[in-house]
């Protein structure tokens, strides 16, 4: 089966908000296994909503409208429908009636126009909304299936899985399920581990592999219809364990979660600490590591050593590292090893991990903007540090920085008993 | 001009990333009085994208794809354009000699795949990628034009914004442009504003004024046609007064700056400097301050005291404010006003400000989910407390917090000589 999404409403084309209702639905039309080909996005607008259901219902064997269901004259959906299929509106009677009993609780008096919200559209079934007033409708009509929602999505989601979805897959004969694992990867970039995995790309048609690139971090998603979790794990595994066996090194989970927190639950998984020093980064290290609930079980906290006064006061970086003639500068091998030494030795955390860089847009010390170094230090073990040539940007740097600094505390915490 | 989106992307259809391309180049084509009547996604499969464009061209002006572009085979968005058009694909020299640059500096082998990402729709002009390598293309065919983008959007809304957009400009003949103003406010709720300013926005057609809400911040848009800027400002001028009037004490700029750029700007024409110490943001407040290009002039560094123990020893907040019987805890006033002004005494600056709060899921010390204490030291000034009770999950609270401290920045250094 193949799904359309039509999100009806102006204050999308207007860019007021972003169409967060069709990621909810592609979602779990991946997990029911119906496939998503298109989405749209019309306005109030009764023509071009009638266009985009007549092109929809001819390239798609459901169509899943969203929006526009409410009381206001630019709340069309429902009429448009109807219009289209040549079908009148009918009245929901206990929608109806939820209504009537809203207002009378409250001892005010309904707006006529409030009735709309209880219309659906005839010879369908009208979907219940047990968050809010406007009921939906799901309806064949000449081979077809359309389902109408709300746009909120606190009033959208719960009726598409209570009752959309049902009725859906009440009509989803014989079609398998999809399947997906995701494989998450750092320390390498998208094409570099394209080129590792090229012969499985090239080869693989069940499951497909797909990769994308975020900040730092690569996913890989496997997908396979089967009729169950065990079945597709079962087709998977082969080219899973061979991904594995090529990139390991860089595969921090086998689920969809962040870097941040893969490490922060290794850390606590192994009972390690953590500290961090950060110049170019700013703080950013710190956020991203706080971002994860729970992280104040590995987390002790941290120095922003932005200025080079306060490298040297808060974290007793040399001066003479920072100036003076054929000093190394802030933005060194040696000053990123004094700064993950120094937090190290002033927090006793396990390991003390530090970043200096220049971020730019202008460089620094006559230093190319890109160079970062990081610099691991760990109770006993001698400090490590790496130099990177990043691109992308004052954000796009200090963003790939901090998750350079998480992916070498993963590789640490990963060969920690 | 009417304008069709298309964002290309099997991601998308999974529902694995939200569509943000469309809000920003709705918004841009709100204020350039571009209509957009259809928004649609389409995966990365050649038939049906290239039906998504001859569609998109028989019912718009402007075509603008965002996606597709990268290095990769499921790539394909240039070369369904080429196909569409009956085009071949040209080579942007310099873009070219940009990848393998990149590639020589780290002495990594250029894998070959790179060089598509410099390819461009033949007779169309490349658009420079400033944050990234993938260049897009502009192009007019039979009397539509074409725009193509990359997808991640720290590369297309740079690319949009410096060259597709003057380029679609140059192109708007006859129809009168749009200026707009933009005044940013903070310390006040999107619906206090609208209260405020009731009566303006109830009257005013021209200019007209709409209001966005983003994390702690509010911005009011006024738009207006006009011949020229300094026709659009003059018709501006009198609303822009009285709003000025009205809520002056909340509006920190009067064009499209964040909230921590207009601070940083202000302690450095003031020659004011800055510390900051953080428990639950984490390193956000740094974060966001360092993100402005030039805040090492201002921006000393800081403290990210998120454990109890790194508060005292960090910190030199007293033991006993933080535990014991009676003890405020590290979650109140009294805490918050030992951080700050522990760390105005380290630091020397001249103002030093501090965050502790319960940014959740769960809560703390018995304390609400939400509860936030901003203190602010400067020198010979008795330190100054708020306290919040915000919302908005984990990261929304902590944004907040971040944003609230930047706000009370604002307000103490606008006093300063």
């Amino acid at each position: 089966m193949n799904a359309e999404l039509i999100a009806v409403g102006t204050e999308l084309l207007m860019g007021q908000i972003v169409n967060t209702n069709a990621r909810h639905l592609s979602r779990r039309f991946a997990e029911m296994g119906v496939n998503v080909y298109w989405q749209t996005v019309v306005g109030d607008n009764p023509g071009r909503l009638a266009d985009a259901i007549r092109l929809a219902a001819g390239r798609a064997d459901l169509v899943v409208l969203t929006g526009g269901l409410g009381p206001t004259t630019d709340d069309i959906t429902r009429d448009v429908l109807a219009h289209v299929t040549g079908r009148k509106l009918a009245t929901d009677r206990a929608a109806l009636e939820k209504i009537r009993r809203f207002y009378e609780e409250r001892r005010m008096p309904m707006p006529e126009s409030n009735a709309r919200q209880a219309q659906y559209v005839e010879g369908g079934e009208p979907l219940p909304n047990d968050t809010g007033m406007a009921v939906g409708t799901a309806l064949e009509h000449e081979g077809k299936l359309y389902v109408l929602l709300p746009g909120p999505p606190r009033e959208m989601e719960p009726m598409f899985d209570r009752y959309a979805r049902p009725w859906i897959e009440r009509r989803l004969n014989g079609e398998q399920p999809i399947f997906s694992r995701m494989l998450k990867f750092a320390g390498i970039g998208e094409s570099s581990l394209e080129a590792a995995l090229e012969d499985l790309f090239r080869g693989q048609t069940d499951p497909t592999l797909a990769l994308y690139a975020g900040d730092g971090t690569v996913t890989l998603r496997a997908t396979t219809r089967a009729a169950d979790r065990a079945e597709a794990d079962r087709r998977m595994e082969p080219v899973v364990a061979e991904i594995r066996r090529r990139a390991g090194a860089h595969l921090f989970a086998e689920e969809d979660v962040g870097l941040e927190e893969a490490v922060v639950r290794l850390l606590a998984e192994k009972g390690l600490t953590l500290s961090v020093a950060e110049s170019c980064t700013g703080g950013l290290l710190g956020q991203l590591v706080t971002s994860v609930p729970g992280s104040s079980a590995v987390f002790y906290g941290g120095v922003i050593a932005y200025s080079n006064k306060w490298k040297t006061k808060g974290l007793g970086v040399p001066q003479e590292l920072l100036d003076g003639p054929g000093a190394p500068g802030a933005v060194s091998a040696e000053t990123a090893e004094a700064m993950a030494a120094g937090l190290l030795r002033l927090t006793g955390t396990d390991a003390a991990v530090a970043i200096s860089g220049v971020a730019g847009p202008a460089h620094s010390e006559a230093k190319p903007v890109g160079l970062v170094y990081v610099a691991l230090a760990a109770r006993g073990e001698p400090v490590r540090t790496d130099r990177l040539n990043l691109t992308g940007g004052r954000d796009g740097i200090r963003l790939r920085a901090a998750r350079h600094a998480l992916y070498r505390l993963w590789q640490w915490a990963k060969e920690k008993p």
